[in-house]
């Protein structure tokens, strides 16, 4: 038992300090007139999709750029780089989520002049990005018709921390049988009141919603 | 630095603990002569749907029970409970992955009287789980079509760490493009020579060569 309080000890000075250095870089990104926007998700969601077409039909008419978490490989940002937007990866070298502190580092010495819109995509997990604060203004859960209705039930802290869940893949809705109503009630059951948009990265459908949040800002 | 030393540390130490608890597990599971699977992916990966079919498919064959793991709900326990196997519920309050502890507690006042095989499932999870080894003889990864063919690029740990990896909703090829070749030669980049199945719980197909496998035994 001791062990276990040690263990939720250290836990919560980490987090502590988390929290501080995200309240720190929300006020830098608040000077500095950027929207910063969390997508966090399981692997396979479409995020990096989402964010590919996100970034090219914006670059034009924003300053937008992105950073983007993963474990291992920069494969990401050669992908997202195509879109003409400055990208930035971070190589977290096995953490399961990113970290306001790498955040921080990777802004170090890299900060997109002017950014208006600055993405942040998570590693892909549903769980450990929920108690990860990065500083952003919009915490966006995404999840896909593909992998079942259940899931907010099942995976509570990040939908209870997001401020819009995206429902990724609806071009696919129709093959999987996908359940709308099962879901809404599961993520209302989760977090009343959140806005739930639905789109496919890949038909366009719902995209335009979508990207109407960063155009009016 | 210093305190990256130090909880690089207290992480091994975790570890170090967990890797003799599960060998000791290990051990008793050989003497009661049951083979124990350990199912690893990403929430909504299909591990539930599998297994609901896989137990209900061997349960008049063979003494088949699971253990499942989930951060919250006991909703997949009362699911599987329906094939008439033996199925205990593990809610890990958060934690990301199951852990040697947990299985040797859930296992204290309940083992169900000589089973062959024990399915455990895992929290939904592509990161976390690769490090804990629960005693199993041997740990499936999960990989669906819908996932995108970088996966094992990207989360190479747990691809490492396998011992088989199952491509699931293979009925779904199709409708999102699936590309098998290059899936394969991701998975093979990060684990040379590692089995390969593809099946659909949904429309049984490969479900046979996957059962022969607990059938076998």
């Amino acid at each position: 038992m001791a062990k276990s309080l040690r263990s939720i000890e250290i836990r919560e000075r980490v987090l502590g300090k988390n929290d501080a250095l995200a309240e720190s870089l929300r006020s830098r990104f608040q000077e500095s007139g950027t929207y910063v926007v969390n997508l966090v998700s399981s692997p396979g969601t479409g995020k990096t999709a989402l964010l590919e077409r996100t970034l090219r039909e914006l670059n034009s008419e924003r300053r937008v750029a992105a950073l983007v978490g993963d474990l291992a490989t920069e494969n990401d940002a050669q992908r997202l780089s195509r879109s003409g937007a400055p990208v930035r990866q971070i190589t977290t070298g096995g953490n399961c989520h990113l970290e306001a502190e790498m955040v921080r580092s990777a802004l170090q010495d890299w900060e997109p002049a002017g950014s208006e819109v600055l993405f942040i995509e998570n590693v892909g997990n549903l769980v450990c990005p929920a108690s990860y604060d990065l500083g952003e203004s919009l915490r966006v859960v995404l999840l896909s018709v593909t992998e079942g209705e259940d899931k907010p039930l099942k995976y509570p802290p990040i939908f209870h921390s997001a401020d819009l869940a995206l429902i990724t893949k609806v071009d696919l809705a129709e093959a999987v049988g996908f359940d709308r109503a099962a879901l809404q009630a599961n993520i209302a059951a989760v977090n009343p009141g959140l806005p739930v948009l639905e789109l496919s990265a890949r038909s366009g459908e719902g995209m335009e919603a979508w990207l109407e949040l960063f155009r009016n800002r």
